[in-house]
């Protein structure tokens, strides 16, 4: 059965300011030494499986030129703009409408735009189990992460009894634990991190949308059946503009049957604050890593990210420093979530500019 | 008697990199909010005790714009330029055999052009008795510094009696001491800070570098006779660059009879590092010293001084951070004397530009 794939980028990526802005968030940013950007890095390890025609792109509208400078191979029909931000649930039903005019039934592939992945061989062939169980079984499959430690920040999957083709059934959702829980779930070993990552036939998805949210299937119809024609792009912002902001866990897979996940172990990282920088990047001996012109004096466990200036870094330890030319960051390592709260007071202070 | 003064201010100030350069230093910039630069305030902090017209600045050659621009009312011949840096003893030499051209005799007070006075009135007072003292008892008079705690990073100068108008004998010039030593010292209640700022009469001085310096008395005095003359800058040039490099602690002070220390409690801070910046600036309840365009996120006891760009502080804690248009520094409070070995790397990496 054919196989889609559906990049979702139309993430803000708040937690990467001041590299990242609302006019180039993350997944538009490189955050690795080797200069590519997270989105063409997802593009690329999915080449193995999935022909660059049939990989979507279903982003904001305002980062439509971003898209096609970055992965010029990427069919510009296959672009697909939201003209709105509605979160993932009216995201995936307008692509499922897109695809479907392309394909009888194919599977589709439901991928975020600006993770990592470590060990890109077992993430193809993870997706490649999902893929045949999502085909065989008309099933929804979501790739579950085995979990490392007791993360808060992650929802987590609790799943069940094996199937054939080694996906376990799903028992639940659940939402970010506290540390007691989380810990709970990790001691369990009955739990895996949600990563976001969904694999599920057309008709799967399709149909799961007009069971649990007929007027977001109504909707996506009218835009697919709009593809392609003089019409679109106004049937497009008429029908999406009027969905409700709905997350497709919350919208489907807490309610729908037949879920099961796939426990992939893949050097998965979500890259979800300036700390995932060392993670992701080779650290000198005293564990800083350091990127640009930068003099590091007796500092240690120290990121500095530069920019077109000198930076010098001096006695520090676990520090963040990101320059960019019209703002700099200087950021505890245990701080690093409250980046959120410069773009807060910067908002007020009505300086869009900067955000 | 008349008094003049002499303003040294030929430092180089590196350890307030990036905002001192090899081109503008310390005694140039401003560190305070009101915009006065170190060299205006110890101009203005003499007026009430001598006269404009009296005040001497001697500097490096490469400073006399700099010194220009910031203290246009300063007698233009009062503007003393080092054709080369040879510490302080050549420099007061040059400074007294030139002002021994104008007066007979006259008192003569060495300071340095970066410290900061908290208390002008009793400055100004001590300053007075300083003077008094060197034209009745031909002494070499020292002003002390009542010491507030065991500061490891200045000399000391150990007193004795109490001879009349509340001078004191000095029995030594000690170095830096390690902290044992500077505790017992504190302790002995017979230490003061070494402050490095003299006062004498010309005929005393120049009678003591004859004795202790008589090579650099020779030279002094031809510089002195070629002042005001067209061959001035040629003797100047040829005369001063022979000098060797002494300061005048060693050259002069610890081996001159007639020394004595007037103990000062003005609010005296020598500006050593960034560390001094909270100490001579108002903080916020955070206890954080902030100047530019800053946003601060649960940061306490951290310096900001910023310049052209937004400076974000997420979580820092005893942290400086200093913005310039070309390089940024990012300091431990614990590290501020390593600013130097920033500057010692950019000088390896031949980045003249940025020293």
């Amino acid at each position: 059965m054919k196989i889609t794939a559906v990049i979702m980028a139309g993430g803000r990526g708040e937690r990467f300011w001041p590299k990242s802005r609302n006019s180039c968030p993350k997944q538009f940013l490189s955050l690795t030494s080797d200069g590519e950007t997270m989105i063409q890095k997802t593009v690329k390890r999915l080449l193995p499986l999935v022909d660059m025609n049939d990989i979507y792109i279903v982003t904001n509208a305002a980062y439509k030129t971003l898209v096609t400078d970055q992965l010029p191979d990427i069919p510009e029909e296959n672009i697909l703009s939201e003209p709105a931000a509605r979160n993932t649930a009216p995201c995936i039903a307008f692509a499922a409408a897109v695809i479907n005019r392309k394909y009888d039934d194919a599977v589709m592939m439901v991928l975020p735009s600006d993770h990592l992945i470590g060990l890109e061989d077992i993430y193809i062939n993870t997706l490649k189990k999902a893929a045949d169980v999502a085909a065989k079984n008309s099933s929804l499959v979501t790739i579950g992460i085995t979990p490392e430690y007791p993360e808060t920040g992650y929802g987590y999957i609790n799943f069940g009894a094996e199937n054939e083709n080694g996906a376990y059934t799903v028992e639940r959702f659940v939402e970010k634990p506290d540390l007691a829980t989380a810990e709970k779930y990790l001691a369990s070993g009955k739990y895996l991190w949600n990563s976001g990552m969904f694999v599920w036939k057309l008709s799967t998805i399709l149909e799961n949308i007009r069971s649990f949210m007929p007027d977001i299937y109504e909707g996506a119809v009218k835009i697919g059946e709009a593809f392609g024609t003089p019409q679109f792009n106004e049937v497009l912002v008429r029908e999406f503009t009027a969905f409700r902001s709905e997350s497709v866990d919350f919208g489907i897979m807490e309610k729908a049957e037949n879920i099961c996940t796939i426990p992939g172990s893949f050097g998965w990282d979500d890259v979800g604050s300036w700390l995932a920088v060392e993670r992701i990047n080779k650290t000198d001996a005293d564990k800083n890593y350091i990127s640009g012109d930068v003099i590091s004096v007796e500092s240690s466990h120290t990121t500095v990210c530069g920019g077109k200036r000198l930076i010098a870094a001096v006695g520090l330890e676990d520090i963040i420093i990101v320059d960019t030319d019209d703002a700099v960051l200087v950021c505890s390592k245990n701080n690093t979530q409250d980046v959120k709260k410069v773009i807060a007071q910067l908002r007020e202070q009505g300086r869009n500019e900067l955000v």
